[in-house]
């Protein structure tokens, strides 16, 4: 097992061994279900073992959340702030280990996957003044005074997806615990690690509080837990995070039961270049935006959607610099793309390339859509694949969906309004960024007849999420906003007197 | 024909005739749907007939629609503002010709009409100051600034219930147009005057300021229409006022296009009268609260929970106060109640009483349960039902349920804590009350383990809605807020950059 | 005397006669101070008599007034902004009258008076929503919960100038009165007829609505009023419009007993043309911001900073559109330059060009400054002068001082650093604009190190104020807001607990 | 000297020797004013020597830290509130031992000590949230939008006083920093340790993240260089905290300046005790309120006002708790009361009880006044004195004036309305408490013509800050706001475009 090589030895500074429980229950590591293993994405050999959560463990776990729940929601949220300020000093004791853990089982390289940590612990920090500002007000009205406050609704779902498989729980569970709810967590079955050493590290700091370790309740599964979530009515508000199509069955099973959804689902992402861009900027943006986490980001940009007179110019520095990107272990310095997950991620790749060669080769006739770099797996242990441009019509069906890799789609334009079209043609609304110097354009950009997206960027990729903001998409990405702004008041009910 | 009676001449001055076109769609009247009788609850005779919407009328009032949309959203927000003060003096000026109709279609008393059109002419001025407070943001990133601002909708779909007929579409409607939005309305089948004669005096202002009429596009119809609004993607949001069940479909078919829902559903509504209260000042209350509208609002109070100590005494008083009830012509002076709305109302009153008499005849040996006063129809021509009082358990199946009527359960209680249970043991969450003068049980009441509903009142009744705050309720009640505070923000979407 | 006039008739509709008492005192009209005539700026001849305030009539009105506040600070506050809404409507209903007064008297433009009204009856819708949004807040903490909420002032104190006669009373009264303060006004002494008709309107509303007229108590009167309202302990908040030195002087007497100010006093505002600027664009501006209101605005124009590349080209398009602006009566249609406001206001404008020229008679041999159009006044019986434009340099003490009439000052500039300096480089700090097309010019201009004023236009105009914003500037201009955003904070106090 | 000796030994870990320049200039710590001894209150022995600052010191600290600012309000917020964070979690590592010292120099009892310095690390961390919440809005107007954003001032002057040496420091320059602003401290003459060994710390953080110690630029010094900063034009804003007399020379100084000011001056804090009170909670809390920090808060309980018919029952009951009060070293366990400050302030005690007799002697006889326990110092090498309670009229001059330490008045009322008047009665305004358990007295009290200060609290006493509100009080108070809510909108100014 690769748990014994010397590289893995930072494991048990995060408190893994070779055989790990794979549910943090009523304060104690448990593990009933099925013992699945944790391959690393670079070579598909293992790292450890895990015992994932059993319905019987769900259930008790959840009896003690709920017990806890009557306990947290009644602490002042300024001593709740204080615990989670702790559980970020925790992070950052263990931020390169945690970093490392994640490049490790999720494949993303070093950069990104320090930068995942350090954004919970950017969240904590936040969360802390949060817990003193979950404002209710006093409004005058014509019986003298309205009031309305915020309290807690007791338990928050989070089910968290591979691709950010500590970040997104960051930002649900910080806002979650200062707003007075306990929370339980479904992390990504093919990341049960990352899933157990945060837990660790949030456990740690329960204890040392003498607070119940249920007020954080955790859980290594796959769909099974997912849907017990769903279906839980102690759980009032369920987070997911994950593919359109499973996130309409949770906001369906959640809303049946008079529960609440916070939906964070696809992108398909359109970078715009105008003709009077910035031409390098844009080309080292999407090269970032596109192949970035090869491509596994919600925010990853898919579509690139070029003025027609600098068309050729952009595309061929493009292929120049996707020619140079240096492919292998995610750990290793100087790599910048890593593996994709699984091997079902390389498997869907090759799949997706074939439907776009299909669609291509029809619209090549009509259209001359090509594959002009890139387009193979490679062959290796790992799941490593070929970033890869295509030139393909706007209309092509493959566009409309995510094909969740380093694929990017790239579509010729003549106006600002075909370009906001093309944009907003798609089902998801996530992220979308134009490049222009011209203010006139941006306005019209931002505007009511602009792009449809949550995240509406200009001159910078698709990427990046701040923390102060509201993060989230309209349209089929679901419309939840997390993080920022007045995103806390989704994880509590308002009190109107 | 009802129409040529004398005391419906003012119906001309809202420009109502004998027979009206139900459809307002790209500026002009029209309705090739079916032609249906508008009856007067108070005795059932015909009012007036109404050519409802077709299919093909829906068609062709929203592609008005979709076009004006585009025309409306990029109006300034202050001049939006402007037509809706209009609006607002339009209605002022017709006041109390608008309440005369609530009260003669809907069958409220004259009082509670008027009031329901003032509360549209309030929310009128207040949708004017919004309209210079629709604020985006500037907040410090590490990147500098992330922004944010708000973008119109395009449609905002609006289901409106019989029993407030036109306030509901005030609170939708202000708000929805100075964010930028066109509206649709589909008002009740059973009150399509008042849908006419609300549009009427909107179109007025669109018109006289040179707008495309289908900035506002309005629909008499029935489950037909409904369901059309809710399946079109042209309209990203959808506030739909009805019960629980036709809400989560509605809900459902809504989500399942990626569309957004703002639910006003059942209310189940209680009042905990504890033994240190104003016992006069509750007496008054709960009948204002449960007779009023003839218990037919969805914050109408159906529960009845009073400390053993004080059991007896309020019991008694209330009997007292129910036996003074006037029933009547709710247009007459002094009558406190009106007819329900619709025969059928009357029979689900009759069904209602008898599930009650069979739950309660169990409990009756087992606890007491009996109709104390009321239970009975009353013969006459229009839709009339007695004042009721039940005694029964809180355990009873049928105190779950919404009975839209006059019929309120009493029980007894022994601790706060047991009031707030029983408080919180029903699916709905809309609105709830505690009669007492101590600040410690107050403060228990308003927080994290109090009433879980959305309006949590003290030593007021569960009615009455502050448009300053924003209405609604938790639970099988559907989450959504109208009217006052941050309501404004779902009915825009926001653009982060 | 001018009364009789016919081109004056329609003074009558606005209540004012031949002679008018100046004092709205205890809900009555007197005047015991001394008999003033006011004046028409364009012929100086008389229009009406006015009976200013004697110190007696201040005491007794602020008695009336005080006793007023203790019922006015109880109605709730939707109630006091129903009021409101009725002095917009009744402001509304003679809108153009006002206008034409405010011409009259003051002797800007006719639009520009129409406008000037126009703003206060903005102001008042706004406030009418407002009246439902003075949210007090209730904040967790360690104790649970800390709350504040807002309580009225009492009394406010308005003393206004002669430029903005009306609006800047809209501004302040709309505030303070939907926050539950009574009014006390003065007027400038130049325009009584403006605050008599403005307050006839206001006293029409109040006795409608049966509540005392000394909730809005105003004087006709000079400094002695002013001081005596300045030393009032009745009045906690005075807001002072005029000039710095008086501003300071009111402000130190004001915090002396413990009363806080708000200040808006002059403004030396800069324009600045960047060498990519659209000159059409920026010229046209200028014009309007330098001549307009004949350089009597807060918000004039008084400084333009050409970049060197531009620097000719603009200054002979600016010369080439001064020769062609249109001076005469400011009631006469495609009049561009009224009058000055007084014979004192075009002795000040002589001096001011006398000194202008001794300083830049020494600066022309170092610096090149001189009078390039305009310097003379115009014969006739009006207060008229000549739209002037000066080349000088930026250290000239002439430059740092605010001479309120249409004297530009005109410099060159090389760099952006330089342009910022130059615009900083004046003790006053409230309006300021530049004209470029370049993003990151334009993010530096607004930010840290960029335009140190209260206001930092981007390719529009410096004068011009939003109702929805906060209006004021820093420095020597007072640092006060007014208006919208939060300035009503100001006119509350705060309670915590 | 003191510093020899064993129980001192902790200063070493401050930083601090027995000789110590008391001015970090430029980074760097200098100090070439007069050399001041620091005396123990407790004892009046030396603790140690500081070098105050001279002139020249300020001279070049101040042109450095103008330099500084030019870098400092560049740096994104984010990234400041990462400095105020370090700065939070260096407090934390020495909060022992910076407790301590405030006990030893300032006198105040150690949990008192050790309580202020955790108010500064809890300010660090809400600040940390705020630095991602400092927004601007974009606001909708008929140009489409207006925007505002905040910029950094500057540099922002504080000046603090003896009573709470770090506290106020903590408040003003953790939102200062994260605003963008430098920070220039004057602390108290008499506790020089105090704002050396904070200094120290700040500096530490500083120079860990190679910024310009010139950031944070402190001065040990006296009146010459309160002066110095009053009249700065380099400091836009001067915070300072002191008497009401001092307070407003400086708001005059920086005013002519036109500079502003955040006053935080005298108290003269009332607690209501009304006839339904819990009495022994009332007690309590008055001892709390009066007694605690020798009497030397701004929110110390100065006037006690009794209801009549529970007026001998307090007053007994309080002065038996008097009897037990355990005066004496403030470091040792046990003490509830330490020494005052000064021998200064010793006198001043002294001199206040003969004005209190002399007044009381004459009242003696018309209305019973009368010193009840307490009343002397107590014979020591320390700064003694007894706590005092003393039977007075409202109308006695001596009950208008702060006496700084530990006396009370006592006072008897008939009514609520009597007892507000009484509470307002006073020039100060900052805070209030009364006790009672009806909630219509409640709302009676904080509303319109309830207390007028800025701190309304009920059943509480009049001590005692919640960071996420605004702290401060109106009137002779100053009213300034300091800590949370928007008090950061005074450390920056408002660009709007």
């Amino acid at each position: 097992m690769g748990f014994a090589r010397k590289e893995y030895e930072f494991l048990k500074e995060l408190g893994l061994g070779p055989r790990n429980p794979g549910c943090y229950v009523n304060g104690a590591w448990t593990g009933n279900g099925p013992v699945v293993t944790t391959v690393n994405p670079a070579n598909n050999q293992t790292i450890a073992e895990v015992m994932e959560a059993s319905i019987q463990d769900y259930e008790s776990g959840m009896q003690a959340c709920n017990e806890a729940a009557k306990l947290w929601m009644q602490i002042p949220a300024p001593k709740r702030g204080e615990i989670v300020r702790q559980i970020g000093e925790a992070l950052r004791a263990k931020l390169h280990h945690l970093g490392r853990l994640v490049s490790l089982e999720m494949g993303k390289i070093l950069p990104e996957g320090i930068g995942e940590v350090q954004e919970i612990i950017d969240m904590c920090d936040y969360a802390v003044g949060l817990s003193r500002q979950l404002n209710g007000s006093i409004v005058p009205s014509e019986r003298e005074f309205t009031h309305y406050m915020w309290n807690p609704l007791g338990i928050v779902g989070v089910i968290t997806a591979f691709n950010f498989p500590c970040a997104v729980l960051g930002w649900n569970a910080c806002i979650a615990l200062v707003c007075g709810n306990c929370v339980v967590w479904k992390g990504a079955p093919t990341t049960p690690l990352i899933t157990i050493a945060m837990t660790e590290i949030v456990a740690g700091v329960l204890e040392k509080n003498n607070l119940p370790g249920a007020i954080f309740t955790a859980f290594c599964g796959g769909a099974e837990i997912g849907e017990a979530i769903a279906k839980d009515t102690r759980v009032p508000l369920v987070s997911f995070t994950g593919s359109t199509k499973v996130g309409l069955m949770v906001q369906q099973t959640v809303n049946q039961r008079f529960g609440k959804c916070l939906l964070e689902l696809s992108g398909n992402n359109a970078i715009i270049v105008m003709d009077d861009a910035d031409i390098p900027l844009a080309v080292r943006s999407v090269l970032f935006a596109a192949v970035g986490t090869a491509g596994q980001r919600c925010t990853t940009c898919r579509r690139l959607l070029l003025h027609e007179s600098i068309y050729q110019t952009v595309l061929d520095q493009l292929v120049g610099v996707y020619k140079q990107v240096q492919i292998g272990d995610p750990l290793e310095k100087g790599t910048l793309l890593g593996p994709l997950h699984t091997p079902a991620s390389r498997q869907n790749f090759v799949k997706g390339i074939e439907i776009i060669k299909s669609q291509a080769s029809i619209i090549c006739i009509l259209l001359g859509g090509k594959i002009l770099i890139g387009g193979s797996i490679i062959e290796s242990e790992g799941n490593f694949v070929q970033p890869t441009i295509v030139e393909i019509s706007p209309s092509a069906a493959v566009v409309k969906e995510e094909l969740f890799g380093p694929v990017l789609y790239v579509m010729k334009f003549q106006t600002l309004k075909e370009a906001i079209e093309i944009n907003n043609s798609v089902p998801q609304g996530l992220s979308s960024s134009i490049f222009t110097r011209r203010p006139d354009v941006i306005f019209k950009w931002l505007g009511p007849h602009g792009s449809d997206c949550g995240i509406v960027n200009v001159n910078i990729p698709t990427n990046g999420a701040e923390i102060g903001g509201a993060f989230g998409g309209e349209k089929a990405t679901g419309g939840g906003r997390e993080a920022g702004s007045d995103s806390w008041k989704q994880y509590m009910r308002r009190s109107t007197w």
